[in-house]
């Protein structure tokens, strides 16, 4: 069961999902999105998958798991959170596969509960570091949403915003309404409401004259895959605003857990990037009206990637990472594998 | 009489206007927007409080001339061929004021008209001019609109684009939408259609990923005002996207005719910024849904300022500029002024 995204902030909705295609149709859909909460929603297809399989043995349990896996990581390409977590649920049952399917059915509900309970706590741990980068007073641009809508629970770049609050610091948030899915004013603005955290929304485009009217104290934005040297796939707009913040001398800070680094690759350059359909571009209304001629065609690139050149710090699980990025995020990583498997 | 922007491109509708204040009406509300379309607007705000003054002494004309100047002058800040068109009006209606009141409402109907008919010419001359700047094949990016409905004809960053597909040039043009107003998917992509341009509408924040991918060979957009180091002051978004362009080597180009420069003002951090009604950036619906929370409060600068370091040329109908502009803006408008005395 998960939050209905799509029909936020004028609809609080549950919808249950009882197959692995359901869920990679909620996640191609954005039902849900985010990637942490993308890919515990795939863990938890993975457990879906087990839970409802009638397989009497592990090999043909293992069979419907590798159907399921390929369904589930097609959804969509570009945050790695979601091969992460179904590579860490296949890999840590691969010791359980010589056991009854049942042992197989439980191991793989508890590995899923389990990705979502860390990501909890990965993000309090990323709220606890990355609230030091926050002095009561800030005004702060925050793009898309990374909040407890894009993850378990908490968020990430807005966890660092929301642990910066509940220490007392008073916070101003500039909120890019992020074009086109406007989940900075459609999910955002829905969670610093209730979180009771000052707000206002702003065009995408406005981010680069607030910065240079000197009044913003940093930018923080999550991440969808983060590259080994640094550079930074992200929600579309991330890069411009990288510029613009690098351009007015603001730190450019990415908060995201070590869950969303990809070593494998050596640059922002092989990350793939998702185009979506146009009709997300194209849909908008205003006063019941289209706002483009009913011919017109569109581009959607879903995502762009901010080099590591333009990026102050990012905060992680194990600590805030700074320059030169190749050995601090090597480091983290690692930090990270040991705790799992200390786990 | 003119179109009335704001129910484009659903509707194609004139409005007729008969008062000053109707005509600052419309240009405060957008119906007519675009910095040389609202100077000449307000040059015809003049010439129609004239035509129907009932003053029977130029003295008494003149005070109702004054009166219109206070409310067209007031109506928008940014753009200063509002403050210029009314200027020119008034400076060269005082030759005349000594003369019968009709005569007087006479040059004033001719100088509006001269404004509109010169601003075609203009547009033209920038167009060629501009042109040569794009080769054939060239992806442009084009903010906010620069067309004709911008100007009284044809169009100024529009205009070169227009020029170039006139010469038999293939151009693509990446259209940004223009938030929080939308001018560029309600009114260029409107356009472009009827010139049989080929075009893709963007969300403004995606730019920058079109530019990083290498597949776009410059960028054009027009000025609302230009400060005399250059500095250009434009529609909110020309800030980040001259940003983008300049971190990855493409051409941003300004297309303004010489009544958009202002020499009064140092740099762009003297020229005013309008902030208009957050209902803009707040009145979106998709699927006839809001997109933010009823009580959600927004922030809505219309225009920022790009630093002239960014600018890489600025095309005018006296020819193409390049840095240091100082001194070739000031020949510039010498240029323009010469052309005035000899009309």
């Amino acid at each position: 069961m998960m939050i209905d995204q799509r029909r936020l902030p004028g609809e609080y909705s549950i919808i249950s999902l009882e197959t692995p295609e359901a869920v990679a149709e909620a996640i191609r859909d954005m039902a849900v999105r985010g990637a942490p909460a993308i890919g515990a929603s795939a863990a938890f297809g993975l457990a879906l998958t087990a839970a409802r399989s009638s397989a009497q043995s592990s090999a043909d349990l293992w069979e419907d798991l590798t159907a399921a896996d390929r369904v589930l990581r097609a959804a969509r390409p570009t945050a790695v959170n979601l091969g992460w977590a179904l590579d860490r649920m296949l890999n840590r049952a691969r010791a359980h596969s010589a056991q009854e399917p049942d042992a197989l059915r439980n191991f793989l509900r508890d590995e899923a509960q389990r990705i979502a309970d860390e990501d909890v706590e990965t993000n309090r741990q990323m709220g606890s570091y990355g609230s030091g980068l926050i002095q009561s007073g800030d005004t702060v641009i925050h793009h898309c949403n990374t909040g407890a809508l894009a993850t378990v629970d908490y968020g990430t770049a807005l966890g660092v915003i929301r642990a910066a609050h509940e220490q007392g610091k008073a916070v101003h948030v500039l909120v890019d309404e992020t074009r086109p899915r406007l989940q900075g004013a459609r999910l955002t603005a829905w969670e610093l409401e209730q979180y009771g955290i000052k707000y206002e929304i702003i065009a995408d485009n406005a981010a680069g004259s607030f910065l240079r009217a000197g009044t913003v104290a940093s930018v923080l934005v999550g991440a969808d895959r983060i590259a080994a040297n640094g550079d930074v796939a992200n929600k579309i707009g991330t890069y411009m605003l990288a510029l613009a913040a690098n351009d007015n001398r603001v730190p450019f800070y990415v908060v995201a857990p070590t869950s969303t680094i990809d070593l494998s690759l050596p640059s922002g350059d092989q990350i793939p990037i998702e185009d979506r359909s146009t009709s997300e571009v194209l849909n908008l209304q205003v006063d019941g009206q289209p706002i483009a001629p009913a011919t017109s065609r569109a581009r959607n690139p879903a995502f762009d990637v901010t080099p590591h050149r333009l990026v102050s710090a990012i905060v992680t699980e194990n600590g805030i990472l700074r320059p030169p990025y190749e050995i601090a995020l090597s480091h983290a990583v690692q930090g990270a594998r040991k705790q799992w498997t200390s786990s």
